[in-house]
């Protein structure tokens, strides 16, 4: 029988403020089995950036990635943001290792081509190392991924946080029985953008469809489900994207 | 019989240029056997620090690591030097990888009580986590340490590159034939700091004594040399210090 695996992606404000991040991680380490985390680096970065008087630039909610862009990407999610992560589950006793894309060839990526966007140095997945994070797992250790990849020629490259979350998880389910959550600031999918309470509490592949048809899912929520579309569709059991305080309390909107 | 593992640690100038570092590392990815990295972070965080108007404070050339300070040294050593070095040896085919000493509970410190200098965050090592550090040996990996330990309080200190590479040459000591090279500007330890071609080419315990009685070693140099000779106390065969340009060549100070 295969083991429980959750994976857990964080990101935005509650990466920020240390008592909400911390909270989160506790609860983190009370689901039982193997975990894995993905970090994204919150506004950080940016505020990196404008103290730095280096100009960020976003293109539908993505970063565009020149190279002071990535050195300060490589600081903040690489170093502060991972390590800080790591430190704390330490102190909550779990095993957790820091890593990139680049460490043990975890990640290897491709430069995005240049189309009608010049996304510059931001790395589109080619390929994850199933193999090398199933012996991290199988030793007990807690991996814990920044979003950063390589080219396997010597550059990091910046790749989309959720995008990492729901390539892993599409590998790692050849061996374990996959949980991804997606936690984030709203309580779940939203119905009525203005609306908390109109968390969507199921959703499948035919009512994703017949939501995007009518309307009535934001633009902004869309990549974050096609990645957990693709993740059920290679074997993922189950995604929830849901709130920092509710990864343990079945709520939020859930996704088979 | 003992496998060979060379501790190569890195620091100053050669890290800040691309190309230097990127000969030193390609030096490194030939030595045979198994290999271990220690990165300091160079000029790069006095950098940084002076871009964001933070004040370095530097005490017998030892940083005082405020709370500003330590999220660059973070940012710098974990994120910025640490990554970078991890995707070229990636490119040199050497399965690297990039750690901290929260990452596995490598190396456990603690702050360094505040005496005449208070150091700030500043770690003291406790403890170097041997088995995991053998066990990634032993699967082929090349980890590469950035000078950054924890307390298990989840903290994050900075600690000497110099001190992490011999204590982790110490403990590894035990299981292999640990060759530690200590690569920075010099050619070597020099007898007069004004002639190149002064370098000192053995050195064992009495002729140290000797030399630092004379005053023949400049006080920059003592802290590496005790660092060392306290490694070859604990079993490390030998100690070399010399120039990032020799260390396959011969050349350099050898202490045994």
């Amino acid at each position: 029988m295969k083991s429980q695996l959750t994976i857990l992606k964080v990101g935005g404000q509650i990466i920020e403020e240390k008592d909400s991040l911390k909270t989160l991680l506790k609860d983190f380490s009370l689901i039982a089995g193997n975990k894995l985390l993905v970090h994204g680096g919150g506004r950080a970065a940016t505020d990196l950036a404008a103290k730095l008087g280096v100009k960020t630039q976003m293109i539908d909610g993505r970063r565009i990635t020149d190279e002071k862009m990535l050195k300060i990407a490589t600081m903040v999610y690489a170093g502060l943001v991972n390590k800080n992560i790591v430190a704390e589950l330490q102190a909550l006793r779990m095993d957790a290792i820091g890593l990139t894309g680049a460490d043990l060839n975890l990640i290897l990526a491709e430069k995005r081509p240049v189309g009608k966007v010049d996304y510059g140095f931001v790395g589109d997945v080619k390929e994850v190392n199933a193999p090398v994070l199933n012996d991290l797992l199988n030793q007990g250790y807690t991996p814990v991924l920044a979003p950063i990849s390589h080219d396997g020629n010597g550059n990091l490259l910046n790749t989309n946080a959720d995008t990492i979350a729901s390539e892993v998880a599409r590998v790692l389910a050849f061996d374990f029985n996959v949980r991804l959550i997606f936690c984030f600031e709203k309580r779940g999918v939203l119905l009525d953008e203005n609306d908390e309470n109109s968390v969507i509490q199921f959703l499948d592949r035919d009512l994703y469809a017949q939501y995007k048809e009518e309307g009535r899912i934001t633009a902004g929520m869309l990549p974050k489900l096609d990645n957990a579309f693709q993740a059920i569709a290679s074997g993922v059991k189950e995604v929830v994207i849901t709130s920092a305080s509710h990864i343990n309390t079945g709520g939020g909107t859930f996704i088979r």
